[in-house]
């Protein structure tokens, strides 16, 4: 952490004279503990430490400067690219002490929170005075508010509700200099200088620390429904989707699970099939809205699935049904895990009606390189997740399983797409960088960066290649 | 332009031989025309360049790097604060000649365009084939995408649909360096590296040229309905506002009128009155989306005005009565200059619950500086228009009209509100910046913009203090 005992000594003494002894943590478990997320890979921390408050991170900021000892920001860790964890030690800052809930405004259809609010104890805290926060990423109910504007979680209802991004209108952060800034504020419109505030959304804690989040939220839509259509092949699934489009529904969730996917749930859960013979995509739609427009939208997705040939349509006729419908995308992960203990999920993206371009890339690359690849995702939004399944034993599979990923990202650029469209880049994508964005791109954001951060203390060794 | 004559010789010739004797101004009627917006203030242009192409915006801005000459980018010049002229000469750079659709993608919901397609163009061009770009700027007949981008625009549909920076996936730009960047692209969702494209809307033409546009579009709503209602009070209406946000509508647009501003249409118009007598405040309301759902909001949206108090709902009965209903809106500007042929039309925002302080801060602002203020706006995002009028030949009423401009704006972020929600800063607001931002926020964004443009000729004179 710092190249000289004495120095490091004086460091840890100050953050402890700061924030008391039961805030830093040096023992080993814990230095372990924070230096992993749900990639299972990084470097430990050197020190961990826990602030109370905004002013405390201002503080600890000072002293890391002062020291060059580098800043790993930490929300949850649940992230899938290496965002929350040290690249070569440092000073992991995990916010979990400021988990508050400071205000929900019904009049004026706003929360602000501390950013280790978790996800959905904010989702439900707001639905119980009907209104509705939408971003809900797999993770949500360990991931927390801050990590989500940080990565700029998406998620199903994503396609109707926009991002994380979408709802953020206004930031407390705390710079790698130490000033308190606060960016945006409580209103919905607001062209006052640049906007920082989408700037730090998805900037991977390489810019700032995010102390307080301002949160636009919308009424609880009163009704939902959700249907099942299967299909003989992709193809038909993603006509579908555009059928759906051109009969002018926005259903909250447009989700895609590819044949191998579901035989992967199917096995997990010891059943035999969860769909009719043939079926090589599956599509989960919900809509939802006030009653009398659900139904008329719930018509028309099931006649889009239909005329798009689907071999079975199903909705649910109760909240049972819904969540029984829900229930094989829910296990996904899980199920993935019984294949191999390894894999390497993408959420690659890419315009949606080449969504059928990509599911033939990935053919042709389980065919070159003899690897499992289940795909599912985000149909709506041309977000699909690609599960590269890898034996971590078998080093020539690892070695197959690399080259696959490149040619992959290689592929989805050449689609016009991007190599991720809601796990972030961390430092396990930082190499691929160069795919998608020119030099001179990457060169102007290493500026801004610099502009925020110029000593290059804050989350060093990410994002950039 | 440049301290000699010999310099500033070369550098015409340079842009001459490169865009051809046509397309650089140097005539006074056009140095001048190209010198002021919709403020009708700013500096004559010394040259005013007419690029075909990307390639020959980069050549432009390589060669104003060499002789350093200061670049005002420029669109329609419809802006109201100033962005789009110089401040102190230097070449208007205006985007007219790059002005096709390129592409509008049905199956993606994307279309690519050049910076001057004027904004209704598009919306027509787009509705043709059943979808919408909701973004509608009151002029949009005349503003083009390009300057509805550098300023963020909004109007009356951004409280459903959000303002002009939702509907951007992409953008190709021109750094002040020449390089040409590309942002975000053809995907809904993409978190590979800092959010440029967003950094860049609302930036008014100071970090860069922008050359094109990847905008998302959404199915066109197929109905409308459209009320107007009216009350005795400003409070009774954002009440009604209120009531309408509790009954889970969220209409397409909620403007509001105030009584000052009635009175001026009816004036403008020669009736005696286009309100019940009495009327302080009024509702334009509308609704879209499928036809059940939109009959069903209808009735809430009614009902949710009479609980408030309305002294009359009036709903249209088709598209003749709607387009009236609209009128007294879309005629205001033009009335309001047979008060006085100036105005300070400011467009502040609050919290929406909050109109009702900010109303009686602006009858504050009457009685103490003797002064007509009506305002209009729109109600459902607190974004108020203020429209303080001045007789320009009255040194006096000028005086104090730059006074109460002073005492709304300090008052305005008082009630945890911004200056501006949707004209920007340009040069004329950009001594009131630091009543709303920290001097570490604006050196924080004085950095930024010198990551995208180190030698500062972008646009200068603009955005800061």
């Amino acid at each position: 952490m710092t190249t000289t005992t004495a120095a490091a000594r004086e460091f840890l003494d100050s953050v402890t004279t700061l924030l008391g002894p039961s805030h830093v943590k040096t023992d080993e478990p814990s230095r372990l503990a924070y230096g992993t997320d749900a990639l299972k890979r990084g470097t430990a921390a050197d020190v961990v430490l826990l602030p109370g408050s905004t002013r405390d991170v201002a503080a600890i900021v000072r002293l890391c400067a002062e020291h060059s000892v580098p800043i790993v920001p930490r929300g949850a860790g649940t992230g899938y690219t290496g965002g929350a964890v040290p690249t070569r030690g440092g000073a992991v800052v995990s916010l979990e002490r400021m988990n508050r809930i400071l205000e929900i405004d019904e009049a004026n259809l706003i929360a602000v929170v501390e950013p280790h609010v978790i996800t959905r104890d904010l989702q439900d805290a707001v639905e119980k005075v009907g209104l509705f926060y939408p971003p809900d990423p797999a993770s949500l109910g360990q991931s927390v508010i801050g990590g989500n504007v940080a990565e700029c979680a998406g998620g199903p209802r994503a396609f109707k509700y926009g991002t994380t991004k979408r709802y953020v209108l206004g930031l407390e952060a705390v710079l790698a200099t130490g000033e308190i800034i606060e960016t945006g504020g409580k209103v919905v419109k607001n062209v006052v200088g640049y906007d920082l505030t989408q700037l730090l959304c998805g900037s991977e804690g390489t810019l700032a620390i995010i102390t307080k989040v301002i949160l636009r939220l919308v009424p609880k839509p009163p009704v939902q429904a959700t249907l099942r259509a299967t299909f003989r092949d992709v193809e038909s699934a993603v006509a579908a989707v555009t059928n759906v489009i051109r009969a002018r529904v926005v259903p909250a969730a447009i989700e895609l699970i590819d044949g191998e996917s579901l035989e992967a749930v199917a096995s997990y859960l010891k059943v035999r099939s969860l769909a009719p013979e043939g079926t090589a995509a599956l599509l989960l739609l919900e809509v939802d809205g006030i009653s009398q427009a659900v139904e008329e939208e719930a018509v028309r997705v099931a006649q889009a699935c239909l005329d798009a040939g689907a071999t079975e349509v199903l909705r649910a006729r109760d909240e049972a049904e819904r969540q029984e419908l829900w229930r094989v995308r829910r296990e996904l992960s899980t199920s993935l895990k019984m294949i191999t203990p390894l894999k390497f999920n993408h959420d690659v993206v890419v315009p949606k009606g080449r969504i059928p371009e990509l599911f033939a890339l990935v053919r042709r690359l389980r065919d070159e390189f003899g690897l499992r690849i289940p795909c599912f995702g985000h149909a709506g939004d041309g977000n699909i997740h690609v599960n590269i399944m890898v034996d971590p034993g078998d080093a020539a599979e690892l070695v197959r399983a690399h080259e696959a990923e490149g040619a992959l990202f290689e592929g989805v650029v050449a689609l016009e797409g991007s190599i991720s469209g809601e796990h972030g880049i961390g430092f396990s994508k930082a190499r691929f960088m160069t795919l998608e964005l020119s030099a001179d791109e990457i060169a102007l954001m290493k500026r801004v960066r610099a502009a925020f951060d110029p000593q290059g203390i804050m989350n060093p060794g990410k994002m950039f290649p």
